[in-house]
């Protein structure tokens, strides 16, 4: 045994040379073999607005198509990752934060990630695009506050109104439009048909090699 | 625009009826199509020991293959999600767990992910295993801290033998041999050749469909 011993460390290290430690499978490599580039794009609206629906036909779509791609959304974080942060300014920036670093390591494993945030600051939507760089694609689903009280399709607006939840994105905070959008889906003049049509063709003209 | 309203919200809640929120695609339909189990393979053992080493072999081989595998580990998470956070026991508490709950979206996203972390202590891979359940699959690979110290493929050893780093695991803090491995890969006793054949062969007997 003591004899295999520098055999071993030696192999090891030649192999490390051969395989260095990080990288050793590469996003090219990745985006190669999917046939389309990797990357965040980034769905930004009012709760209700439509964003899941959207980000699900199109994952649906592409899926069929072959491509590696996922829905990332409040939900999918906030049981886990993000199970002790609260709905705090500060939780809510980390919550964002942490968002962003999970789809960043998806990216580099070759997904294109469809993320679903609320993300209702500038702010918060700048400290994300500082995280992924050119890899933040900011899509604006638009729709009436009126339009997203009327589908609450979790029922949030309605506890919200009856003061179950603190601080609720476009009744008690505030929703900053964003003005550096890339896309808008405006949801309350298109259906979801058309709006899932707009989605797919942006993704398809960034990304598709 | 107001005319055309209710019948956006309305084909957006019968889409919504077709493709549900959550879990458009499926773990199963991603498993299917890439002919493997997703998952969590959990390397554990002492820095030089040769995890990364190891794992990226296997990443490369079962990538030519055709599988969706990525390698997870200490500096991915380190460099962005986990920056927050310092080597202090509840802060590397907290980074076992954000890189368990991580490797649980991948494995969701269909990923055979390979995890390297030195995860020195039974209770923080117990934490591990309970946030992953089913999907965690511990391999330990073993190295005597003296062959670690002579590879020290980092150079931590050393700074850490000149006072730079604290509480580094095999000098100022213990390591823990899991008792309850899966598999045992002695790269004492086996050249990297072997020892990735035997993650290898893990890998497939556990994951292949």
């Amino acid at each position: 045994m003591t004899v295999s011993v520098p055999a071993a460390a030696d192999a090891l290290l030649k192999q490390r040379h051969i395989h260095p430690d990080r990288g050793n499978i590469t996003r090219a490599m990745r985006n190669e073999r999917t046939g389309h580039r990797s990357g965040v794009v980034w769905l930004t609206g009012l709760s209700g607005a439509g964003k899941s629906t959207l980000a699900n036909a199109v994952e649906h779509e592409l899926f069929n198509r072959g491509w590696q791609i996922s829905v990332l959304d409040g939900d999918s974080v906030r049981a886990g990752l993000n199970s002790d942060l609260d709905f705090t300014p500060g939780a809510r920036e980390e919550n964002l934060r942490r968002a962003g670093q999970v789809a960043a390591l998806f990216a580099e494993a070759g997904h294109l990630v469809l993320a679903s945030f609320v993300s209702p600051h500038q702010r918060g939507r700048e400290f994300v695009r500082k995280i992924l760089h050119h890899d933040f694609h900011l899509v604006y689903v638009k729709a009436d506050i009126e339009h997203c009280i009327e589908r609450d399709p979790k029922g949030l607006y309605e506890r919200a109104m009856q003061g179950g939840i603190e601080h609720f994105t476009g009744l008690g905070q505030s929703y900053e439009a964003p003005e550096d959008a890339d896309l808008v889906i405006d949801t309350s003049r298109f259906d979801v048909t058309a709006g899932a049509q707009q989605l797919l063709e942006f993704v398809q003209t960034r990304f598709a090699l």
